[in-house]
This record gives structure tokens, C-alpha cells and sequence, in this order.
């Protein structure tokens, strides 16, 4: 399946678009694609309302906004430099374990929103990855059990402000977590129709000029690792999220250094996953 | 007024705890103390409800479990660093602007709960830290201003692994959100009650040993400071916390370190604020 939430900011709705393209509106299911969703089994629930309401659901209006394919989690946790050549273009050594750091949960907009450049800043960038939704509760859990605890995939943008997360002292957080800086979606595949999510394409444009061009089969950690990993630190919830790093062709690698200016659009998609498209706008 | 909740993890209600002492069930006022509630100005119309109804109201049972005295928020971010002896104790500069980490929000707790030393871990350390509740969205506001968003404030103890946050690569996070490292509370008091946040004599004892001994008017960044400072990298919502940094005399700080061992207690307390209690334990 794959999961959509459409409507405005606060308001939205949960809906399904069907392998023919169309996208109904499941309000009807009752409940939204939370904690308590992924908790109680609802992706099972889901699928067995689909099979009998499908057809008699109405379609989402052709205008609607489509918002990120999952609530607000509780925790949106990226690996940092899971790419080899992502980690030679930011000037970093090859980690030897999983980077990690969060993200503001008030950053998630929707895969077709405008990213907002922060006020003052001239060092805004894009990431394209591939982020993990988790299923079912973990902690402590092993590489080989991880994947019993992953829900399904989906496409991020992990918009990122370099002179924030690296000039400004201590932690990254501070130039990961503005708002609008993670466009999720534009919706969440169920793990059974990813066949191998560390065997997939990933790609960002700018501006028409492909910029990343990558594959997951490049990953320093693999998508059970990272899961198993994060585990080890701290209990996963379900509908918690994981961003699992950027390959090259970040703003920050080139030389000199490329970064967002208002009007700029990023393109961006991974196979099986959909694609997702941002226009940079300044602070209003 | 200072709110409690109260009851088993998972389904805690919400109290107040009176001047004189006797802590009353408020669950009849409606709704839990989370975003909504601050959002939709709770704490006034909370106020109203007690004085109509604290005579009626039930008495919490004397053996309930006291829990955090808010929800789980969408974020719990701290300062690091923001007592000049504690930078020097940690071996790190006095911070020119503030430091900023996450603790993932899985790791609150009750102010009497356990606190679990996670598996392997010899270097689990204590941090008593005065803790803002955000009253108001905040987005770019001024230090002059930053108080108009702050709705109250508690006690926290930012319990942190030292060889997750600083030796196993990348950044804090890994040492600060492990499951039970973060137990708020007592209560939360609201701000109208508490005279000056930047001068509160805060303290840790462990196994009734003095080991943090000092005051919030040693600062490097006041509450005020810090509130509009995140404000400019991310928007703040009703009752997110933010826990403003630890003084001189953690664990880590020792020479030779000193770190929990299964049995240790740490009491610990913030003038106005009320005191917590916490047995460190094994994993189990």
C-alpha cells in the first residue's frame, strides 16, 4: 500500500493512492497514521478496509495539498554521513559506527511545500534520503529481527543550513531542525513492496541540474543496522521515523559551495518511492 | 498552581498539588497537560476550574506513582554547557553562543521512578538541571519577549551516558535519550510563582552526598536568552521543555570519574521547585 495524508497544515486527512494512480480519501477507516495507527496493527486493518471500501471511497480533489504521509512522530533520527563519498565532500572521516542526530518534528512539511530559507541565512542545502518508518516498538532489537519492526519507507529531503549545524557551536541539531526542513513523502510504501530498500536509486536535481544520483547499495550501514543500532540507545516507537543519510552532491561539497536561493526548485525521488518537489522561498 | 500527573506509565491523569500540600485529581477539568492544553490557554482556564472545584475534588490516593507533570512533548531540547565551573569540569571552552542538543522524549520519566542503567553501560552520570515549559509558539522571538512563551518551569535531572555521548562517535544524542534518562517533576509551577528563574539554588545529592551545589544565577545563558535563542532555529511549541544545563559536580567531572552503580540514589532539588528521587538499577 502505499499511505498519503492530504488538506491543509492541521487539518489534514488520511487517505491511499492506489496502484492505478487514483488517491481516495480513508477519513472513513477512523484515526490518522500515528503512533496508535502503527501500534495497533492498522497497517493489517488498513489493507483489509481497502479490499472492501476501494471502490465506493471518494477520490481527493485533483488541488489538494498533499501533507507528509505520516503524523508527526515522535522522533525523527538521521544517520549522518552513511556514504562514503558524502563523507569525503563534508571533510569527514568515514564513521566506524552510525552518526546520529535529530531533527525538530516541527520541520516535517509536506513533500510539495515550499521550503523556507531561514532568516539571515545563506548556507541552506538539500540531502536527499531514504527514511524508515518504524512498525512496531523496538529496543534492543538485533540486525537480523530489525526488519520485523519497520512499517515502511519513504522519500526525505533532509534540508540542512551548514553555517547553523557546523559554525555556530556544538551540535548539529541547530541547522537540521528549521522549519520546513524535512518535505517527507509524497507517500509511505508498505515494506512488502520494497524489495530491497538497500538496493535503490535516489536522486536530487536542481534547478533541472542533477546534482545526487546515488543508490542505497552504497550505504556504510544498511537500513537493518541503523534500526538495530538506534535500538541500542534508545526504544523506538511506532511511527517514529529514521532518515538514513545523503549520498554526494550536497550544496556543501562543491567548490566553491552552492546553496539555496529563494526561487530555486528541488526535484528529487527514489525508485519505487515516488518523487517530491520544493521551491526555496525566503523568510516572510 | 503546580500541576502533577499522576497513575501508571501510559495512563497517567492529571492533578494539582495545592499550597498546603494536598495533591487533588483534576481529571474532571478535562484533557491532559500536553500541546493542546497549553495552546488553548489551560493554565487560565485550569485556574478557574481549581477554584470552583478544589473542595470536591478527589484526593490522589498517597501510594500513586507521580509521573512526569507534562505529556510527552514534541521536543525536549537542552543547553549544554551553560555553567561556566561545568565547562570546565567536562574539559570543553566556555561556549561563545549556546550549545543545543535533543534528548529523545522516550526518555522522560517520573520524578520517582527508576533510573535504568542501559545494557554495559559503566559511565551513566547525573545532571540536575532547571527545565522551561513553553507556554506560546515560539518563532524569532526577542529576549524581551521570551517570557510572555514560557508557561512554567520544573525540576529535571539529564541523566547521560559518557561513553554514548562522547565516545562513540558523532554527536551527544546517543548518550542523552536512552529509555528513563530524563525524570521531570516533581510539579510543574507555573511562572506567575516563581520570582526569578536566573537565581534558583539548585542540588544533587547521591547516596545522600552533596554533589551539585550551586545557583542559576551562574548562568552564561539566562532563561530568557535561551528561550529566544532556539526560537531563531526552530519554532517552539506549547509545552515543548527545554532544560537549561547542569552545574559543576557531575560524574564525569571527578578525577578519577564517578558513575552510577546499580542501588545509587540521587535526590535532588530546585529552590520553589520541589525535590526528586531516583534508585539507578541494571537493566533488566
Amino acid at each position: 500500500m502505499k499511505l498519503i495524508r492530504f488538506g491543509e497544515p492541521g487539518k489534514e486527512k488520511p487517505g491511499i493512492e492506489l496502484d492505478c494512480g487514483k488517491k481516495i480519501d480513508a477519513s472513513k477507516f477512523g484515526g490518522d497514521y500515528n503512533e496508535e495507527f502503527f501500534a495497533n496493527d492498522g497497517l493489517k486493518k488498513l489493507e483489509i478496509w481497502l479490499n472492501r471500501n476501494a471502490n465506493e471511497s471518494p477520490i481527493i480533489p485533483e488541488n489538494s495539498r498533499i501533507a507528509s504521509p505520516v503524523c508527526r512522530p515522535s522522533k525523527l533520527i538521521c544517520v549522518g554521513l552513511n556514504y562514503a563519498k558524502h563523507a569525503e565532500e563534508s571533510g569527514a572521516e568515514v564513521p566506524k559506527e552510525p552518526v546520529l542526530f535529530f531533527k525538530a518534528t516541527t520541520a516535517i512539511t509536506g513533500p510539495f511545500d515550499e521550503v523556507v530559507i531561514p532568516k539571515g541565512s545563506e548556507k541552506t542545502d538539500w540531502e536527499v534520503e531514504l527514511a524508515i518508518v518504524i512498525g512496531k516498538k523496538a529496543s534492543y532489537v538485533s540486525k537480523e529481527d530489525a526488519s520485523d519492526h519497520i512499517a515502511g519507507y519513504l522519500l526525505h529531503n533532509d534540508v540542512s543550513e551548514r553555517a547553523y549545524q557546523i559554525e555556530q557551536g556544538g551540535q548539529w541539531c541547530k541547522g537540521k531542525g528549521c522549519d520546513t526542513f524535512a518535505p517527507l513523502g509524497p507517500y509511505m510504501v508498505t515494506k512488502d513492496e520494497v524489495k530491497d530498500p538497500n538496493n535503490l536509486r535516489l536522486w536530487l536535481d536542481l534547478n533541472g541540474e542533477r546534482l545526487q544520483d546515488s543508490t542505497t547499495s552504497d550505504f556504510i550501514f544498511k537500513v537493518e543496522e541503523v534500526v538495530s543500532y538506534i535500538s541500542q540507545f534508545m526504544t523506538l516507537l511506532p511511527g517514529d521515523i529514521i532518515s538514513t543519510g545523503t549520498p554526494a552532491g550536497v550544496g556543501l561539497g562543491f567548490k566553491p559551495p552552492r546553496y539555496l536561493k529563494p526561487g530555486d526548485v528541488m526535484e528529487l525521488g527514489i525508485d519505487g518511492l515516488g518523487t517530491s518537489k520544493q521551491t526555496a522561498v525566503a523568510y516572510k
